[in-house]
């Protein structure tokens, strides 16, 4: 029977605070449903690693955490202390750069006693993924500037989107469309105003469809798009995107279901060469670092991505579970939430549902 | 007295439709108030011209319409028979470019009686402007696609923001802050993606923020600052954002306020060296166009935005108070806000309340 090595690595802020909790609900399903799991702790990619050593990360970080079969993640970036470029581009970014996590998965779910900011909106109505591109696109190192501090100052960045890119994310998507009871696929683009790259992307849609005959898809302009978020949450059931239009769907979505405090997610390379990433969609939270108070369930529910992502899909389940009817309980909630539990008592009643 | 000479331009679909409306209360509003308007009609900027000549619009397009006081614009586009880039390139992000109308404003307002599709939210709550860079950024005409048709295939397209262009944006937006009770200004960035031109934007809105003392401004990044407007829609007054994200705010917010139906838009050349074009936010939307049921609101405003643009602000905030009391009574309202009138009635409703 494998063990599992799960590589962890906690970061900055509120990581540090909801990861424990993340770790102690893991065991709890892995004990119940036989799944051996093994946890390593790393230090690095945090502020605290950067002050001591000058880097977020010691040069041989591929050799320490390349080899594991999944990477727990926290949240990185302390923008008072240390700029996000040096921060995100020196941790988060790398590896999704260097480990090839292409995809970008995130739920977007309505869950059992957690308020819609959405009138008349209940758990059911909204259920769909958001399937981001994760590598390249509008999030390019290509670019500069010229004729610097003068009136004809500008600066350039490029988008790019490669073929073996485009179809890579577009196949994954298609292919969760096909394994859900509603086959329906939507793709985010701005071909109208975004010339070039854009209908690039549209035709790479039309191409992957061909292939995918039980599969319905549309597309709808990315400002159309958030705003039918708004009014029509209940028509998605897997969204993709480009980078940056996943990446503003895949904050916009959840917060359509109440606080992106709960919301998980993974960043997947699906071949498995290389391990994938499973971290909250929350940031690090300075505003709130220090107080025990952080929603521990984005930091839980990443851990059920990731037992998933695995193959534990039973022990996944049971975690799931778990935090819808902890949810549903008033005072088993953090304050974001309406409910008087700190991280720590959260932690605890996942634990214990599970 | 001054007689405004106004080009209309009624264009393609429901623009057919509604345009009657918008002139017929602009008419009521500046018999009322003594101002004297004069309406050019253009059939070009449509398919129906693009089908008899072959181009949307003629070569001397500019000569035509480029002395006008302004521009008053239905919707153009008609996807299923022309190509977007042939008839919006065509003619109103032409316009956009060569009329140098380097501002997109559109308000984010709640009307009464309109209900919105999120919780708890009432009139007043949500009343702000997002102010969109409207000629260079990411809707740039600079790239191309290397290694056609094979697995090496990519495109590119660049980003293009100019000092020039920044800061004529900020400035106008700083400028709005500053007019208004709250004086606050809110930048939409994405500094910590895309790491070149969203860097030197938060710079400039930085060094411009200098000259303006009195205004409070923060910034928040896209994927975030979707959340928030579904989040917290009354923590905004002014938002300013690229073309981009000016685009998707200006749909998102309208879409959070109940209907992008009734919202107006203004492309402004502040220096008024050539003409503005107010247009409403919504397309020709084919689905409904012929049925008479559009909602001829976002019309009727965009002609209330005109007429404060030319500096006839009593006839226009008439036109405001006409629509927020036809808002306010049921069956004035046309049918996707559940009302019953069609479009003309709705229209008439207008014209008698102002
Ligand atoms: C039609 C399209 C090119 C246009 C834009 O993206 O600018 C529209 O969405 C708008 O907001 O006016
Ligand atoms: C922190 C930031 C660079 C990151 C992104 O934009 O990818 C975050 O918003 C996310 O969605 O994981």
């Amino acid at each position: 029977k494998k063990q599992y090595r799960i590589a962890v690595i906690p970061g900055d802020g509120i990581g540090k605070e909801v990861m424990p909790e993340g770790l102690r609900v893991i065991e709890a399903a892995a004990k119940k449903h036989g799944v051996d799991v093994k946890f390593d702790h790393f230090d690095f990619a945090s502020y605290d690693y950067y002050e001591k050593h000058g880097e977020m990360m010691p040069a041989d970080w591929k050799d320490k955490i390349g080899k594991h079969d999944a990477i727990y993640f926290g949240a990185v970036g302390w923008p008072a202390k240390i700029p996000d470029h040096v921060s995100l581009w020196g941790s988060l970014i790398k590896f999704r750069r260097e480990f090839d996590q292409y995809v970008n998965l995130r739920p977007v779910r309505l869950m059992p006693g957690v308020p819609s900011p959405l009138a008349n909106r209940k758990p059911g109505d909204i259920d769909f993924w958001v399937v981001r591109e994760n590598t390249e696109g509008e999030y390019s190192s290509v670019g500069g500037r010229m004729f610097p501090d003068t009136d004809r100052e500008f600066v350039t960045q490029q988008t790019v989107m490669t073929r073996t890119g485009v179809d890579r994310i577009l196949k994954f998507a298609f292919d969760l469309a096909q394994s859900r009871p509603k086959k329906h696929l939507t793709s985010a683009t701005k071909s109208n105003g975004i010339s070039i790259t854009m209908p690039y992307w549209d035709e790479r849609v039309e191409t992957m469809a061909k292939n995918y005959p039980g599969v319905k898809w549309d597309k709808y302009h990315i400002d159309i798009l958030t705003a039918n978020f708004v009014l029509h949450p209940d028509w998605f059931d897997v969204v993709v995107g480009s980078n940056l239009f996943g990446d503003i769907l895949s904050d916009l979505g959840p917060a359509c279901t109440g606080t992106i405090g709960i919301a998980p997610s993974g960043n997947i390379n699906p071949e498995g060469d290389f391990p994938s990433v499973f971290e909250p969609v929350h940031g690090s939270a300075p505003d709130i670092a220090g107080q025990g108070i952080a929603n521990p369930i984005g930091m839980i529910w990443s851990g059920a991505m990731m037992l998933e992502h695995l193959g534990e899909k039973q022990a996944a389940d049971a975690i799931v579970g778990a935090i819808e009817r902890t949810l549903g309980e008033r005072t088993l909630r953090t304050r974001d939430l309406g409910g008087n539990a700190d991280t720590t008592a959260c932690g605890k009643a996942v634990a214990e549902m599970v």
